[in-house]
């Protein structure tokens, strides 16, 4: 039995029209001669709408209830298209989360999955050809309906594919596939044929949409294909896969753009051991996801030490150091919102010198002053001044050629 | 442990502000000592959006994925309704239909309730005050959601008050409670005190709308008191439960009106056995509910047969009747759907006569032609030309003083 996963996101199914086109794709799957799990998200704008339906109820709902609102998005999804199936003369149903069962964690609304049970689902298509399978959601312990946090239906599906073995897992949305950088942004952006997994989750946590992170950390541990495709378009889109020979020869795959971070500066703290621990001990209780750090050289005993943070969390941050400065005696506290995150991000510069340096090189001679550098074995991530970032996006695609397909590419260092 | 059920309609949690009158009230039992199980609807006009949803998707939806979709109605109503406990300080959850579980038949639409499971659903309550159930669902066997039926949500707390042998169920709806007949028709008419269950039961299938029919009949079953009332005032309202003495001594207790029905007469059919199967067989086997019948004495060995129907059921009569014609021989075939059925009902006139001729004559004085009449043991119908329907009514209620209380009724027979 040939199974293949196959996910559509919330504007590939809202609508009526826009769900024959999800049809005719599964009809094809079928007409092939496969088994077709299809996992569906909200319409898009549903999530959203019950949301502010929440909000307005209650101004910090109750987190179990939240995940028992929010699920009636994909639930309403699944049953219109196990309908349009049934009617298309397909042996369809409908499963929602717990009918699986997809056992998860019980943080509701940011539940982690535990366990599916892969015979179950499988025996379902002893009588039926298509399962429509409600994204985002599963079950606890206990029975309680959870959900798997923003943009879970894409971890849904490859966490399905990983436990039934697929041999792919189609995740449909409404870009062609993964790009070498936001196409909005830098015109020159070019469709990646393959990327790895670690690149895709460097490109994912700067703040690329296409998948949510927590699915290709999910598609890595359990090595599923994941082929990342347009609804709208027959064109094969990017495939998200183990590294191969071929990646390794590429130096540079892709330039990712965050916005959503700013920068908190603690200024002259004594430099004693601790110091870093009581401030951010205290950002890590309250769930502040601290991203780059710098710890300036001391003077007379004393440093100032630099972060940056997801802006959303910044009010939090601040009240939370208010306390901290307190307690620590630093002298000041600042922060600045106009700053961005750009990020150099390939495998292949693990066996390469010399590419951190020619991007800092081509950022200089546009005048983009650098902030603060991070660096990973497969990234290099500078943090420049708001303003900035669509000029350095577009620097840094043209400093490695990302426009030109990787075999076309000048002896790149 | 003193567990009380509440069941609240579409119209009771259409929005914030109702909904914190259902928390009013909620609020006022849990402070009397009381547990409570709060039985809700979908919000109004949710399920009928959610039926034209389908309907745009599938002309003829699967019965099993329409009833995926408009459980969700109540699935929203109990997580917010839930919501607002939780931020009131009670101690609160929601459960759907197969959490608690309620087990039913798989037949989707119109499901009848199997099972509860009493004893999960009461120690929910050993860490909760208030479970807020999701009414009108239910799952079958295999796990798949089912639905009651139109109204089915009264079913749901009925049962449930069946199963945990809760003191009472109170049905709080938008009207005070049940009526001797319709007031938008006849202003005189009274709110009962008591009404038993099957006059409730003859009320419900004659087109009152307070209760589903089904929900009476389990209340009848397992004889649970119900107490139909208003959600926006504090007022008592009508209890439904067994026939007391009381009730004994009342006569006529309600005037009836359906207007859904329609007539069909089949003429000139040779009047031998098995010509009524004939008829009502493939009726019958069509899903149409015949309601009264006539046979005219026989002339020359034929005869005219004359029954009605509900009116929805009129189109896919004929075409079956075509075919009957064809096959008996019938000379033509008739419909009337200008007339509607009015009803006296009353447990009294079990043990006494004259009612019937009462009833009759009032109609006669107002020259309201009579084209049926059926009775039963507490009922007696006429079927009468629609355009004296109002004035049917207000004639009958009239005769039987039903606007005085009981006991200021002069000698009534």
């Amino acid at each position: 039995m040939d199974i293949v996963v196959l996910k559509f996101g919330g504007t590939s199914v809202a609508g009526l029209e826009r769900m024959r086109r999800v049809l005719a794709i599964v009809k094809r799957e079928v007409a092939a001669g496969h088994k077709v799990a299809v996992v569906l998200s909200a319409m898009s704008g549903e999530t959203n709408r019950l949301l502010t339906q929440a909000q307005e109820f209650s101004p910090e709902p109750d987190p179990a209830e939240l995940d028992v609102l929010v699920t009636t998005g994909e639930q309403i999804s699944v049953a219109l298209f196990a309908m349009l199936c049934k009617d298309a003369g397909l042996a369809a149903r409908s499963l929602l989360g717990y009918q699986i069962p997809i056992d998860t964690s019980c943080e509701f609304g940011r539940a982690r999955i535990l366990n599916i049970d892969a015979d179950k689902f499988r025996n379902h298509f002893a009588d039926h050809d298509v399962l429509a399978v409600a994204g985002f959601q599963g079950c606890d312990c206990n029975g309680r309906l959870t959900t798997l946090g923003r943009g879970g239906s894409d971890t849904s599906a490859v966490a399905l594919a990983a436990a039934i073995r697929a041999r792919v897992c189609d995740i449909y949305t409404d870009v062609p596939g993964v790009f070498t950088t936001d196409p909005n942004i830098c015109p020159e952006a070019r469709k990646l044929a393959h990327i790895s997994y670690d690149e895709m989750l460097e490109m994912a946590s700067q703040g690329a949409k296409v998948l949510q992170i927590r699915s290709v950390e999910f598609a890595k541990k359990y090595n599923v294909k994941v082929h990342v495709r347009s609804t709208f378009s027959d064109e094969p889109g990017t495939i998200v896969s183990q590294e191969d020979q071929s990646m390794e020869a590429v130096l540079v795959s892709g330039v990712a753009l965050d916005r959503n971070q700013c920068r908190v500066t603690v200024y002259d703290v004594l430099d004693q051991p601790g110091i870093a621990s009581s401030i951010f001990g205290p950002l890590a209780k309250e769930g502040v996801l601290v991203d780059m750090i710098i710890q300036n050289t001391s003077r007379d005993g004393h440093t100032d030490m630099t972060f940056t943070i997801p802006k959303i969390d910044l009010k939090k941050t601040l009240t939370i150091l208010e306390e901290v400065q307190k307690r620590i005696g630093a002298k000041e506290i600042q922060h600045d919102v106009g700053v961005c995150k750009v990020s150099v991000i390939g495998v292949g510069m693990r066996n390469h010198s010399g590419v951190a340096s020619r991007a800092f090189e081509s950022l200089a001679n546009e005048n983009v002053n650098i902030l603060m550098i991070s660096t990973s074995e497969i990234k290099i991530t500078c943090l420049i001044e708001d303003k900035y970032a669509e000029l350095a996006v577009r620097t840094l695609h043209e400093a490695f050629q990302l426009d030109k397909e990787p075999n076309e590419r000048v002896c790149e260092l």
